[in-house]
């Protein structure tokens, strides 16, 4: 469809929306802390007739929205479509939860085989590949390995423009939780580069982690290293293990992968595919988000 | 040396207590929740003296002790003793708190090479490996492997009566702070063998451990497994990649492993153990404590 829409990416922390307007252009942008874990059940739809459409002017527009709100802690769940797939598939999977002149749609999250005999499952990071895909038409051919760092970090294999599979690695809530609770608990952020490469290196071939984890405590207990760098060091050997185990099982030794999400975790991960002599590209994950979601929307 | 003492085990969140008749028999064991991380600073040893040795009649006997207690959230901090290491080397370099009559003496840690760059450390697991190596004279000779499973889980290997090297796995910790925490959060305790069994063959060779961890979650919400069986898959697939990573980097394929550690917890072990068709054997943690620290004053 053509015309002004709102583009949100509603997500479990927070409401990113865009104001698209019948140009295509975005004319706004605004937060807002209503993440679907913030959500009392049943609460989305009024919540967002309140708050985020008054606050950009937006009563009479259609939405479309990605990302968590299609969860069961969402509004209503939008059932995942399996791999492979790709843009128009999708498009034609949106949920539609409130009909009229405003119509409110939903993407669907995707499932897919994982590393185990489970399916693997992404709500809102499929907004973003197709929105990558979109931003240059040579990436919708041929094969892309996409890496999405976060607390449930996502590689995707990008096949002729069809997501064909694809895996969640826990390592953003490993780090949280890790760091908040148990023997590596500390609280200064992780800031120190040396430290952080010492913990690419010491992950290795990304096997035994559970052990190699143990080595943030030891190595100031027993190897006298200081303890403000072990949350570094942890986060290096958590984003150093999740490359080496998947890094092979996504890409061809020099197959570029392409680093999408926020800029402070690129550059991290960055600084670790560097670090192992492996190629990457960085991307904003933002800036993928409402491309897909105005893809999206431009084949309804 | 002969003659009675009190051997104590004091950890992290418990201190059991012996009481060591003449003869070398254990006249008495009690239980106190004195472990080291309920203690104020500074009053392990009023507290001993108040608590732990009037409630054993043992006022005027010698004590040896091993565990966190040597640790600086301890007595006092009795140094790591390098590997490799025997009883006879250990038993030298105990660390004397308290002399007169009824000396206190702490046992040191144990620091070895581990799987990273930093050394790996034990504290209190070392005096089990010594008696667990004293329960029978054959173990003094050739190359023995022991999985000692717990919050922070140790593999060791053990030639000719030294343990040579160990790691550290935080298997226990990983399931602890998962399952109060985060995504994978559930009240349900692990008492699923059928999903425990599979979450031991999602494990596979122990690699990729974030990316496979995910799937106790994605198992349920996309794959439609019972909710109430996640802390069971969960704990397998913990335990599967221990035993996966670590197995092949300490034992050869016809190696029996020593699983020693309480019975509750061995049992999980073992059926992981089985399920992967690996060797292994089954010893009480608990007597080898004992059997350990009467070992060690012996050597006195």
């Amino acid at each position: 469809m053509d015309g002004p829409f709102l583009a949100c990416d509603w997500g479990t922390t927070n409401l990113r929306a865009w104001l698209v307007g019948a140009d295509g252009e975005v004319a706004e942008r605004r937060d807002f802390p209503l993440g679907v874990s913030r959500l009392q059940p049943g609460e989305a739809a009024e919540r967002f007739r309140r708050e985020v459409r008054p606050a950009l002017d937006a009563d009479a527009l259609p939405v479309l929205m990605c990302g968590m709100i299609g969860s069961t802690l969402g509004w209503k769940v939008a059932p995942y479509v399996d791999c492979p797939v790709d843009v128009e598939a999708l498009a034609a999977r949106l949920l539609t939860v409130q009909d009229g002149e405003a119509p409110v749609r939903i993407v669907p999250g995707v499932r897919g085989p994982g590393l185990t005999a489970a399916p693997d499952l992404m709500r809102g990071e499929e907004t973003q590949l197709f929105g990558w895909l979109e931003q240059d038409d040579r990436r919708a051919r041929g094969r892309r390995v996409v890496c999405h760092p976060g607390t449930h970090a996502k590689w995707a294999l990008i096949e002729d423009g069809r997501i064909v599979r694809f895996a969640t690695a826990m390592t953003g809530e490993l780090f949280s939780t890790l760091t908040r609770h148990g023997v590596l608990k500390t609280d200064v952020p992780p800031d120190d580069e040396a430290a952080f490469l010492e913990g690419v290196e010491a992950a290795d071939d990304g096997g035994a982690l559970s052990a190699r984890l143990f080595s943030a405590r030891s190595r100031v207990v027993g190897g006298g290293a200081d303890p403000a760098t072990a949350s570094s060091y942890l986060s290096g050997l958590l984003i150093g293990a999740e490359i080496a185990a998947l890094a092979r099982r996504f890409a061809e030794p020099d197959d570029p992968v392409a680093l999408l999400g926020d800029e402070a975790l690129t550059r991290w991960y960055r600084l670790a595919f560097e670090d192992r002599g492996l190629p990457c590209t960085v991307h904003s994950g933002d800036e993928a988000a409402v491309e897909g979601l105005k893809a999206l929307y431009a084949r309804l």
